[in-house]
């Protein structure tokens, strides 16, 4: 399997969920401004979106969208069980998946990061986290994990809650969420993952300043 | 099974399935304003987020998120083939049902559809429609479905193009969409279901109108 991925982008979740398996595959950085790969390679021109995770797979195929690139590392390692086994614990991982991409990801959070959203816009996507939050808060008091075990879920919600200071979303009012938080960043897989990608997320901004 | 609906809303591609599948289930309206189900309850006990749709499964379950609630009800009746049977089909109706949910419905069209979003909050919603729908043009240049055959996720697309001239999103520029979206409001199931929420639709305009 080849990874495209941008350093803390919410394909860390797929390296995530690759290091659980104990999965080898390729990593291929891509810069999120420019949209090229670190080779140079025009990333449009791989994923017309031009976003990140894109997978390449075991047989060639690029699948996009984090919901299916995790459901396909989870399916491709049944090891790790990084899926729930049942119908009813596969609906809820589909339903926070959903829900993480959907609600909190693309309603909340790519708004509130990016540089050419004005105030307005940031603004209406701000108003929308707490409802959100306190959703994930009331399962949170009650469960360790988003479904019963830990599971590709907690690799994208992890990923996503790690933007909050960057987007100015305090995690504070939100005890369950923010020691869920630290619980995850704690997993071995987890800690690594994090770590290898802020030192090439450090890289990237400093080669950013430079260019600049 | 009993489905949270409200009218036109993109519960309708819920309907759609159970139409396409000849499933029995129980509509159940919520008024997407009021927040109220037809009978009076407090739709926010039902589903804290308040959305629709919301499924109530043959075991009582509350599952919601399309892209959650379109694979039970695929699942549910396998005969009706709304699922590839395949891997690689599987994976590619994910892709396409995350795509749909987030960079179509949460990214574009509920901005665009949302009274309460300001002019600049339009904008930057607008501003992300030409390469969303170009990708889907290029795809359906080139197939009759976002999977091998009709699928779940065709069922969410229509729902989300039927909003387009409430959203001003403009299909015109885009021919294999428009004649995509043409083709599949002929389908029975489809012309179906859209007539009956289109009449709940009206209702409910009256509804609100005589309330104001």
């Amino acid at each position: 399997m080849e990874l495209y991925f941008s350093p803390m982008a919410c394909s860390l979740a797929t390296r995530i969920a690759l290091y659980e398996a104990g999965a080898a595959a390729r990593f291929i950085e891509v810069d999120s401004a420019s949209k090229r790969t670190r080779d140079g390679a025009d990333y449009w021109q791989i994923n017309p979106m031009g976003q990140v995770p894109a997978l390449r797979t075991e047989d060639g195929r690029l699948l996009t969208e984090n919901a299916a690139v995790l459901q396909h590392v989870g399916e491709a390692f049944p090891a790790a069980a990084l899926l729930p086994a049942d119908a009813a614990g596969r609906d809820a991982l589909r339903q926070w998946l959903g829900f993480i991409g959907t609600e909190l990801h693309k309603a909340v959070f790519v708004p509130l990061l990016d540089p050419h959203a004005v105030a307005e816009v940031k603004a209406y996507a701000s108003e929308k986290a707490a409802l959100r939050l306190s959703v994930l808060e009331r399962h949170l008091e009650a469960h360790d994990h988003l479904v019963s075990a830990f599971s590709v879920a907690d690799a994208y919600l992890t990923a996503v809650l790690n933007w909050a200071p960057y987007a100015g979303v305090d995690l504070a009012p939100w005890p369950a969420l923010t020691n869920y938080h630290r619980r995850m960043t704690r997993r071995p897989a987890i800690s690594r993952a994090i770590g290898e990608e802020f030192e090439l997320y450090k890289q990237e901004q400093a080669r950013r300043k430079k260019a600049a």
